[in-house]
């Protein structure tokens, strides 16, 4: 039997509760697979005093993370505080220093930090494991790190936030106005008071900055990555999408082309037969195609207390095996730069939603507008103009183009002021 | 630097040829990810003289597979001959004793002896490597051994034979007569000319003898799965499934129960909203039912050279990263026996597909006898008989009950001499 694996949790919030409970109900089972004891030996939170419901056990409380990540008495350090600066970053850093493992779900940190938390790890020789930071429950660290590991991988895609994908999800199976389906997806605790950081995309885009480095192996993108949100969705559109044979999500895509990397978040419409479409609510996944596996999907719950206890145990599983990898698929010094594509040269297929003013010739106008970058329709859908509205809403989907062809086209039909509205323009994910 | 990993390669066919070319277009940058090169030093396969389309480059040729397994110069053997004796068991047993590293994609060799070859991995101290032998290019041997190691699984289940997926497929995309569609299998090369080892449940009941032992920390079931094929699924089954709004899958499941472990093969309902009712054609798919991580369903390609090729290659990687675990989650020696729960004590629902004669009373004769069985139905479908056929078909789904309950009032309604033919009867899995 080798020494027991001494754990030094910081952060005893939802997940810190998930990882004592499933420690102490899965902690006899883990020694029988792993022929060590797991022993949680130091704990620290931000508030001693508070009432939790679950037990400490014979772990030594600490105040301050920094000492406890530190401590002569822990071999891992687990990261479940938060933020990309503060108590987190601090105590991280010296557990790396210190040549103690560390685990975290904290996909901020990592994502703005990642690099040179990954090169301390590296020359201590220590683990730098965030299996939990990148769709909760589903191990897609472990399928980019080590299973496709001998792939050269073209595409990695998913829905990466549960709170968007519930609320598109709603809107759909309840004809619901987005406004609504936010209001009861924060009154049920799925959206923040502030949802910004959400359905602007940006959290989704911090996680595809972490895949986009592991699928590629590529330093991380940091800023470099297209965010939209979802908030200019709305019904006529989840709508449209229904009728035409599509879903619409939030997806996260990474994908090498000729000129680079292109590393987007944006709402897409997906074909409904294709599995990814079935994912509703706040269940997560991520699609990863490489050159050998071919398209390889993980569909599962993408938060939650259990869930990112189950993906942070699997990180400290690894580490009371012994195994210790570059934490970004290859060592730092062998991560190439992050290359951006310029999305204007993204090539796909894309749906337009106008409000088109009763003017005479208004869709011969569009048309020429889309004629003349050489954009071809495979469908137009025009409606009758609501009772109290002048303008009728014309929906196209339009053949493969570039984006730029499309963004100029849209410009000279809103220059032209043949539209009520700013074109709505959504990108046909080809699955 | 490290030293180079030298794998020895057995069997030249399909995936032993996606190997070799994996292994040329990927070397340098795996050299880049693991420090270390890995270089083919030996190969093996029945015929020398037969053209193949690429090169073994510096390799030496073995004639002899256990030779080549034993070889002072190579660490890792790679078995690709298949069969579950003769040379690829010899090689494999071969090489483990001299303290080789094993990587295979061979299901019937460990279906059948993989306890006594994970002892004999574990006492010489090396890896039994086996991800392409289950589901192909879809990475859940490192999902049940590593990712979700922390977990209890409740429940693993998936479409495990893509020959029978993509039968059914296409008997409901194109309503198609089972035979038909098999002929068409076979001649595109999906089916064998002895189609029996698929379309019988065989082959899936061996990937679920691995998955069970991985899922459960038990040793494997050996020949106590419950087996059934596809062979009697007919266009009225398939109508019928998508007109309740289900569609009919071959499953492998595996699950806990409170008297033991539920091990089946055979075809079920499955709701078409889940994801896995989308899962079409010769794919693959798996899910695990942990109970912390929540339900992972994971979704490729199930065979072919290329993504077996990359389940082989992923395997090597992880023993070039010298991580060596016990093949069947734990040490066999904390392996716990597979205790089977008996099948009639199966908790669900069913349909049922009944040819009634057309004779006074003889439906109320029927609910009779699944009412004496205290089986409840949910729905009842009858359809006018064909000019040329007397028996009139009727559909029955029922409400949540016991395998035996099922059987008992099927065997009484047949003996009654109400039906033309004996009832089809399959399960409705709950997703």
């Amino acid at each position: 039997m080798k020494e027991p694996l001494k754990l030094g949790i910081a952060g005893l919030g939802t997940v810190g509760a998930g990882l004592l409970e499933l420690i102490a109900k899965h902690g006899s089972g883990l020694e029988e697979t792993l022929e060590r004891r797991i022993v949680v030996t130091g704990v620290c939170a931000r508030n001693r005093d508070k009432v939790r419901g679950f037990a400490i056990g014979d772990a030594v409380w600490f105040d301050d993370a920094v000492t406890l990540a530190t401590d002569a008495n822990i071999d891992c350090f687990v990261e479940l505080i938060g933020g990309d600066e503060g108590p987190a970053r601090a105590a991280v850093e010296a557990a790396l220093k210190v040549k103690k493992h560390v685990v975290t779900a904290n996909k901020a940190l990592l994502a703005k930090h990642g690099m040179e938390l990954a090169k301390l790890a590296e020359k201590s020789g220590v683990s730098l494991n965030f299996e939990a930071a990148v769709a909760g429950g589903i191990p897609v660290i472990k399928m980019l790190r080590e299973a496709l590991a001998a792939n050269e991988v073209k595409r990695v895609y998913g829905i990466l936030n549960g709170t968007c994908n519930y609320i598109l999800s709603k809107m759909q199976d309840e004809h619901l106005a987005f406004d609504d389906v936010l209001k009861d997806a924060q009154a049920k605790g799925y959206a923040e008071a502030d949802p910004t950081f959400d359905i602007g995309g940006f959290d989704a885009a911090h996680k595809l900055a972490l895949l986009t480095s592991l699928a590629f192996g590529t330093k991380l993108p940091a800023d470099q990555i297209h965010i939209e949100g979802i908030q200019t969705i709305n019904a006529a559109d989840i709508e449209a999408a229904h009728s035409l044979g599509y879903r619409i999500k939030l997806l996260g895509v990474a994908e090498r082309t000729s000129t680079g990397i292109e590393a987007r978040v944006h709402p897409a419409f997906v074909p409904e037969e294709a599995p990814i479409a079935q994912v509703s609510g706040v269940t997560n996944c991520v699609a990863i195609e490489g050159d050998f596996s071919g398209s390889v999907l993980l569909v599962g719950p993408g938060a939650g207390s259990k869930p990112t206890a189950s993906a942070v145990a699997s990180d400290i599983v690894d580490v009371a095996r012994g195994l210790v990898l570059p934490p970004f698929l290859k060592p730092v010094a062998q991560l190439k730069p992050f290359k951006r594509a310029n999305l204007s040269g993204h090539y796909g297929s894309y749906y337009i939603r106008l409000s088109v003013l009763d003017r005479p010739g208004a869709m011969a106008s569009i048309a020429k507008r889309m004629g003349d970058r050489g954009v071809s329709l495979e469908s137009i859908v025009q409606k009758k103009p609501g009772t109290s509205d002048a303008a009728a809403p014309v929906v196209l989907i339009t053949h493969e183009t570039t984006e730029e062809n499309i963004r100029k086209a849209l410009d000279a039909i809103e220059a032209d002021g043949k539209v009520a509205a700013r074109p709505q323009m959504i990108r046909i994910e080809e699955l």
